[in-house]
């Protein structure tokens, strides 16, 4: 959220600078905020190496014969899987934890990002002393299939052609991504998962988890997420991805062979879908209808609003990081995520006699996944006999909660994989 | 909500035909849906024709000795607003009704549509044996200053130039429109008018018509809306504009002048405000997670799902008869849409020793004007001691309610200004 942060306050991509009565208007060139990149800017041969060789990663490669076969009905082969571990496996190998991460998170989750120079996004609950202690358990977050940051995804290189996958990338689902997590087990030895965890569309992943391997997953955690994507939930991503394919710098998906970058289209996208990761109040609390360092209105559009200077910021910062192309799919393989239709249209069957105990949390003010989200999948995992503690917190901060200083969230989770652990016979030190 | 539509299924801007795999995309021609538009296509020159001379609409015009006098600090001269009439004014002047148009109407409130064809968007409220009869009253709809079909606006000539004024027109405020408004009102030779109805933004105008000409209006219904805008609309709105400006068509806003027109901006901020026009609830039941004429998933960025075609519906046929800069101009005005900033920091005193009587309607499902902004409302009008009816209908339609057919609203407005009616001493026929 960037406390303290002063926010880009000119025109954001063409820069609309006014005299104050609108007749003075300039075009200014395209500004970046790569003063936080250490590696200057996203430039697409750059996002390129990441995606390929992201830094201070593991990789895990499968050739040939460990292709993932997908939904689509194709196998992807080879592929690999960034990815990053914090602790040390246990002589019997009881102890690891899947952390799953969300649409725009990847597999830096506790340590700097190398690319934003921020911290990880989940070192409020991944950590020394924290409800996650890597002196504890064995955690393993892998960067998603069709991200970004290393796992294979449509920006990688197609080793067929030796030239970034674009749109050639086939489509891959949240069951895709578990699939793939699966192989990367195996890879590693683990047979069963102690626990696994995220938020969101990592919490999607959680329940997907659940719901392909229960045999692998002691404990779950899913947390502001749900068992499908709503409509509504569908339409804000629709627009997402029209945005970035209106922008002619996409060029049908193959920006990064004709050197562009549909930077502008993307950053629309992200300032549209961060609303929704807000609540109304806390737009409230935070800007209200605030100028933005002035008293009085300009009568332009520059970013008069607090509010606006904010979400430019975020939009800015946003296309330094991610890939476009990556966008498109992630959100797809949100909105054709729906547990209940792949149990042939009950909920309940999809756990049905699972072993793996559940902790579902959600957010009072989480508008994207509601609380009555999280609550169908309770009464899913209830109906279907799995032992299953339920949630909700109260927040004003919107479903962006799942990633900021909750107290009582870090509470509950601590409290839950305590109990798992006693369950499972870990001990309290390894 | 064009029930019983065909939505457009293929790809939007960009048409991604895939072959179930992703591995075959081609970008296809624009498209637009110009077969319902008796003029063919929206093509610059055609808005900018309406925008100057629109059809079947009446036009009043203000010269150089009567500038309007905008908030910005200049004036505005010569300048012109298109309206529409229905019914007869009556001898003693006291049965005008003003309908005051949301974001992206216009003048056609009670008759087809000079550019889509399609009925006026409030005939479920205007019209005879309606609420609002043209047999009782004289019901006046003007376009707003800063719209895009007549009335003058960034779509306009510029009389010094004898150019589209594009980003040149100056920022106008909802204020700056019931200026306007009341000029137009002067111009009839009206001194009172019976009411001031409007929904959205129509309904902004019908608060700031009761704070700047109290005297002037005897009746008002402000139906979903706010004394002002907040955060979170403020942010949806500058997704909206940022939608456009990224569009290299947009040209800096000369786009009028260069032969471009940034309709896949337009369409991209068309398709992420309608969303915030309806509820979670109405697209869950209209659309849910059905597929568009198919049975299964794809598996490519084509529109699998209903919502996502009837996004691309709204956005396509928007940008058909809407001007860009003109929904820069109009969201603006929405965003600086304050009334108790402009008194003094008390919203109640917008309304001191206000003679109008106010009916005051919001909606359940409204989550871009909730009913708190209503009761707010509501509060200040009491505590300024105004006459004021409040009703909050129990609906599942979202914002768009207002336009959508609510038995329980048009009874409400009817019995509203019956009993003003009576009050003003209007007889039941003219």
């Amino acid at each position: 959220m960037c406390p303290g942060r002063t926010f880009v306050q000119a025109g954001f991509f063409y820069g609309l600078l006014s005299s104050g009565r609108g007749d003075l208007v300039r075009e200014a060139r395209f500004r970046m905020a790569t003063e936080q990149s250490p590696r200057g800017d996203a430039a697409p041969d750059q996002g390129a190496r990441d995606a390929d060789n992201p830094r201070d990663s593991q990789i895990a490669t499968f050739g040939a014969d460990k292709p993932l076969k997908l939904d689509a009905g194709v196998s992807l082969s080879p592929f690999q899987i960034a990815y990053t571990t914090y602790g040390t496996l246990n002589a019997d190998k009881s102890n690891a934890i899947m952390v799953c991460h969300a649409l725009t998170g990847d597999q830096y989750v506790a340590q700097v990002h190398p690319v934003t120079r921020k911290n990880g996004w989940w070192e409020t609950l991944i950590g020394p002393g924290k409800p996650i202690d890597p002196a504890r358990y064995f955690v393993i977050c892998p960067n998603v299939i069709g991200g970004c940051m290393g796992s294979s995804g449509p920006a990688s290189t197609n080793p067929k052609t030796g030239k970034p996958w674009g749109l050639e990338f086939p489509v891959v689902t949240i069951r895709d991504m578990v699939r793939a997590q699966a192989m990367l087990l195996d890879q590693l030895g683990i047979d069963t998962l102690f626990a696994v965890v995220g938020g969101s569309m990592g919490g999607m992943q959680v329940l997907q988890w659940a719901a392909s391997y229960p045999e692998r997953v002691f404990a779950a955690v899913p947390i502001a997420c749900a068992t499908r994507h709503s409509a509504q939930n569908i339409a804000f991503h629709e627009v997402g991805r029209q945005a970035i394919m209106a922008d002619p710098e996409w060029r049908g998906g193959r920006y990064n062979l004709e050197g562009t970058n549909p930077r502008r289209g993307l950053a629309v996208a992200r300032m549209g879908a961060h609303i929704t990761y807000l609540s109304d109040a806390a737009l409230h609390r935070k800007f209200g209808r605030k100028f933005q360092d002035r008293e009085n209105p300009t009568f332009s559009f520059d970013a008069d609003f607090e509010v606006e200077s904010y979400l430019r910021h975020q939009g800015i910062t946003f296309v330094e990081r991610f890939d476009a192309n990556s966008y498109l799919y992630l959100t797809r393989a949100m909105d054709y995520f729906d547990l209940a239709a792949d149990a042939g249209g009950t909920l309940a069957n999809a756990f049905k006699g699972t072993p793996t105990r559940f902790c579902v949390i959600s957010f009072t003010s989480d508008w994207l996944f509601p609380t009555s989200e999280s609550r169908a999948t309770v009464h899913a995992l209830n109906a279907a006999s799995a032992r299953v503690s339920f949630a909700e917190i109260v927040t004003d901060k919107g479903h962006d909660a799942f990633l900021l200083d909750e107290p009582e969230m870090f509470g509950i989770v601590r409290g839950f994989l305590e109990g798992a652990s006693r369950a499972r016979g870990l001990t309290a030190k390894k």
